[in-house]
């Protein structure tokens, strides 16, 4: 079985693809570009909205559902907005179809053209905005704090499972404060959050920091970012959070008034992580056997697969696991005893091998006799016998243990590759043959950042949230600069 | 407050308007037809999407997710099902917008049309069957048990909010059998689903039963569903489970090898309920003042609202109601403290009136000395003195005596409501001067189906399940018929 699967070494970029395919979280689809999350993959996005969904509402935030068509004059409204998103526009022009009268079989109908094309949306800022013009006259409205869980589409040109697709799923936030201040403390709230729940529920460590202006959202006036590293060296932008200043506000015309009734635009904040953290979740921690996924997010923690000879050990074994399976449902442990008869116990080990499933128990007529069963770690393979006595609280601790472990793996890793970098030749040096992220001074302007990325394919990732000032001089123009962000090529 | 909302006497189709708008479920949008689910509403879809997808779940289904784009060629591939839906159709034509040379602002990219339009899914029958032809091969694939949350798009010409909107949102069940019959147990078990949702949930009584030929939907064998009856006489159908036979099977050229090594068409259903049944819950119990919402889904099931004088007042409030409120949330109790300084409890009361609130606790100083609250039942306005000891079982008491008894005013008025015509001109007079379901003889053909529609504009609702055969006479041509229909005027 795990022979199926190519290796990081031989090709990287096939071994995810295959991960994706093979473990069952999603497959291509007749559209061009587009995904079917299939079952194994959406309860792990289940998960992962559930969780977030929580720290979202456990910050006062509610969910809202706004029109998935935004008409095409809006997205005109906030002119960098518009800059980045035109390009990538599914259009709808027309609501219905008909039998083409000279027999060319259906056929869009020429009289049901649409006055005004409405674009898919693509992110929601605009149609948001045009409706909280309604909802907020004064302070009194305010803060307005509402996510929303959506579909949106980007037509992109060259897309991957998960990581990039015409259509993904994603929350959107999108809030309304009195002051420039207030929005900015929302803005870095919801970054810690992410930074939160990708360290914490993904085992996933991040570097909180800034965009600079190239990368900035469209509209934004500056863009906060959680950044991770994959197995391979390159950085994936795992969710942004943006302070839209009165961008927004101005291009929708929404004022408050405020205590002294004094009317002033309000100030604007919106955030999102998408389906596209499964492909980081996936490239962060799985290896050449297949998924390897963290017990906190895992659709089934542990999977108990029987091994026997005729129906008499079968009916001891049954006996035996319904207790400890019952003891394990009750605290809160995702378990599945796989006992179909189609398959042989090899083939589930490979399967859910493949599949990441944390732990793995076997049992066998021996087994009962000893009253131990047979536990395999998933990520570290590790096999060890364990009593049936206590099994419930072992296993919670074991499944905290590789929580925490997939963590400190990815951490070490990570924290080995980030290298400073002095000259160009060092600089690309590292991006060639190292990897990760490269430290290094900039001179701080979008041309040399266009430059550097022409000339290396490795954009800023961000500017750290925790950075030194450091006099310096530019890698790329000798510039002066005072200091140092973080470099990479990036998903 | 209640002054605002017209009374049912006076305008029914406004009153149940102005309860979606002022009740916070609602608001129009900018886009034609499409409506936003504001935050109190959207509180009650999750409500009952989580009661649902829970059933789904216990029941065997998985979620899973496709794509919101169907190609315009799949849609095409089964006859009826193109019959039904082309006329509605939302079609995305091109992927990309660009600035007009000619100075006339943005336009759509005459260079980036879609080879083949895309169709955004009026539901899901065609992507997913040709999905499920490369997961279906033997019987041991079978049954495949999946249900989408997702939006879909029908291009409605007349739109009421939640009722009939050209997006909304919605859950889909597509399931693949081996036989015929276990499909039909399958369509059979979820209209069963649905009954015990709208009933033991909603509070909403309903008929399980089948559709004639005309209202089957587009592409079924057969068509099952759940009809509720509304306060204005009108019936709404509340969901709809679907036996497809092998339609889309042959369509899309699915095909399984059974345990024989046989080759044969796969079978299948689909099943869904959408946000129009937050449309019937609002129309089955609220009243002249607002809302009526039943404990088991409301959003806020308990507001407390202090009554006081002065700071000193107001912590002794304080500190009592932390204590209550603190047991209420543990017991499970939906509660909401509206200590809000900016509103009059008076403006309060009739607020959580107009949202439906079941209970409204009131507590003041006096309350305090006397160790009680005032507790008001909304459904009833019944008003009555509770002490605070022992408060958090009878609350939880009153709000399962609340459930109870708005379905049994619902049930009472169904029950009066299902009257038997034997003549046209009770039939007619039936219609147009009590409302409610009519049950009369027809002579089982579409044609007069067709005829009785456009002479009364009632349709046939459902021939219910538990139908007694009875011998008798078309009420429109006279012609033998073997059972009563239900016929009604409908949302």
């Amino acid at each position: 079985m795990s022979k199926e699967i190519t290796s990081r070494e031989q090709d990287y970029s096939q071994w995810y693809n295959d991960l994706i395919i093979k473990g069952g979280l999603a497959d291509y689809s007749a559209v061009r570009g587009c995904m079917v999350i299939k079952p194994y993959g959406f309860a792990l996005w289940e998960n992962m909205r559930d969780v977030l969904d929580k720290m979202f509402k456990d910050t006062g935030h509610q969910n809202a559902y706004f029109p998935l068509f935004i008409p095409k004059s809006f997205l005109s409204k906030e002119a960098a907005h518009i800059e980045g998103f035109a390009k990538e526009c599914a259009v709808v022009t027309h609501y219905r179809l008909k039998t083409d009268p000279d027999g060319g079989g259906l056929i869009v109908d020429p009289d049901a053209k649409l006055e005004e094309e409405l674009i898919i949306r693509p992110t929601s800022e605009t149609i948001i905005w045009n409706t909280y013009k309604t909802w907020i006259q004064s302070y009194r409205d305010l803060p307005l704090l509402i996510n929303q869980w959506a579909n949106v589409v980007r037509w992109e040109m060259r897309t991957r499972l998960f990581l990039r697709t015409a259509e993904f799923l994603w929350q959107e936030g999108h809030t309304a404060h009195a002051t420039a201040n207030e929005a900015i403390a929302e803005t870095r709230q919801m970054l810690d959050i992410y930074a939160e729940f990708a360290e914490s529920w993904m085992a996933m460590p991040v570097i909180k920091g800034v965009k600079s202006i190239n990368e900035r959202f469209a509209g934004a006036v500056d863009t906060y970012c959680i950044e991770a590293l994959m197995q391979d060296g390159k950085a994936l932008q795992a969710g942004t959070s943006h302070f839209l200043g009165q961008n927004f506000a101005k291009a929708f015309d929404v004022k408050f008034s405020d205590k002294e009734n004094k009317l002033d635009y309000v100030w604007a904040t919106s955030w999102g992580v998408s389906t596209r953290l499964i492909g980081a979740l996936v490239m962060a921690h799985s290896d050449d056997d297949g998924l390897v996924l963290p017990p906190k997010l895992a659709p089934i923690q542990v999977v108990i697969v029987p091994i026997f000879k005729g129906d008499d050990q079968k009916q001891l074994i049954d006996e035996k696991v319904r207790a400890f399976v019952k003891e394990l449902k009750q605290a809160g442990v995702k378990v599945k005893y796989d006992d179909n008869e189609n398959n042989r116990p090899g083939w589930k080990f490979a399967e859910y091998e493949m599949k990441g499933v944390p732990l793995r128990i076997a049992i066998g007529a021996r087994d009962i006799a000893n009253n131990v069963v047979e536990v395999v770690r998933r990520d570290t393979k590790e096999k060890m016998s364990m009593p049936i006595e206590g099994l419930t609280v072992n296993i919670i601790k074991l499944l905290d243990t590789i929580q925490e472990s997939i963590y400190n793996k990815a951490f070490a890793y990570r924290s080995t590759h980030i290298t400073p970098a002095d000259t160009w030749e060092e600089f690309m040096d590292l991006l060639d043959n190292k990897g990760g992220f490269v430290s290094a001074h900039w001179d701080g302007t979008p041309e040399t950042e266009d430059k550097i990325k022409e000339l290396s394919k490795a954009t800023i990732r961000c500017i750290p949230l925790n950075n030194v000032e450091e006099a310096g001089s530019c890698i790329l123009t000798g510039n002066n600069s005072t200091e140092r962000v973080l470099f990479a090529r990036a998903y």
